[in-house]
């Protein structure tokens, strides 16, 4: 298992001792090409334990005039397809986690202003979050879809956007919240599948695997 | 503090060194009046660190010809009565959670019979959750709603429900299953709070309490 790069405390290196996971009743490997802590934990929540985390390396800048959903299906894709040859006759699971406003793809907040500007921009409305799942099976084949969630957002008040920006959860976030922490208080309601707003739809993701002869 | 109760070893005694929330500026004790884990989890998940959690001892049989929703709130309201006295100044949370199928209550499920009558009743069916939310502010007010998700179950095999059985997660759940669990594969999606069908719905708690001057 070489070309694995792991680069954070978050990611589970270690080698299963029995695969976790079946086609026809047959084990076979799991790989989370993610490095999302939380795209681990919600594969847990389920009970598939990846016998690895080989998080690709893919370059994710939006090309010019791609819409949301388009692009949350090419970049899962890549992911993906960065990850594949290392890992043959294995089921290996990427995904990519868009939220978008309208037409407009949002960034992962690395800096307060970015993380302002999309708290402004959520407040009072809709929006949407796409999440591109793409797994490879053991026979070849590739299997895409694409999950949407809308989220409604309350109206934020100056105080209550300073407050969460001095907490730093936005860090490293799409639009600037986490929907799992202190962004909760933030969503009135949601449309849709929860776990895809946290970073992998799980009842797609089930219906991808039992639906091609892979059970756990 | 006499005359709290506490059975279980996930409920959490410690008296806070500091208080963690505010009304009008000025510190003020928190109490939560419910045994419930996943409740905790969720008040701390935005920032909310009870200074004691207390459960209530309520009887909450259903009334004849009682609807979920005035079951909820009404369950929800005798929780807080019954914590109430021991916690003048306090602010006080209680909360109760029904799933609902048409005007019907599903029960907590404590054997694998009940569990399995709620998983077929709900497979491939729109079902409603309804948690009551009940809060004593300090100056004697008490607040009451209950917040309402649907849930959106696919339609589950024979294999799925017996799976599903046989890891135990449905024990003490109403409804028999446990969305923040394996139980997620079975939500095609909701509409509404998310919160709510764990067990505590907090966009509502968190717009009842800073609606009213508490902050945190």
């Amino acid at each position: 298992m070489t070309g694995a790069v792991l680069s954070s405390s978050h990611q589970d290196q270690k080698q299963a001792e029995a695969p976790r996971i079946r086609a026809g009743g047959k084990p076979i490997r799991l790989v989370l090409a993610s490095a999302s802590p939380r795209r681990l934990d919600l594969l847990r929540q389920i009970g598939l334990e990846p016998d690895l985390v080989d998080p690709p390396h893919t370059d994710e800048a939006v090309r010019r005039g791609e819409l949301p959903r388009d692009y949350a299906k090419r970049v899962a894709l890549e992911k993906l397809q960065a990850a594949l040859a290392r890992h043959a006759g294995a089921v290996v699971v990427a995904a990519d986690t868009v939220v978008a406003c309208g037409r407009r793809i949002l960034p992962k907040a690395e800096d307060e202003a970015t993380a302002l500007q999309c708290l402004r921009l959520l407040s009072g409305r809709r929006h949407r979050v796409l999440g591109g799942i793409a797994v490879a099976l053991p026979d070849g084949r590739n299997l895409l879809r694409v999950a949407s969630t809308t989220v409604i957002f309350k109206q934020l008040s100056a105080a209550e956007i300073a407050h969460y920006l001095a907490s730093q959860e936005w860090l490293g976030k799409a639009g600037g919240y986490a929907i799992q922490g202190r962004g909760a208080v933030f969503v009135r309601g949601i449309i849709g599948s929860y776990s895809n707003v946290v970073g992998l739809s799980l009842p797609d993701l089930a219906a991808m695997l039992q639906g091609n002869g892979i059970d756990w």
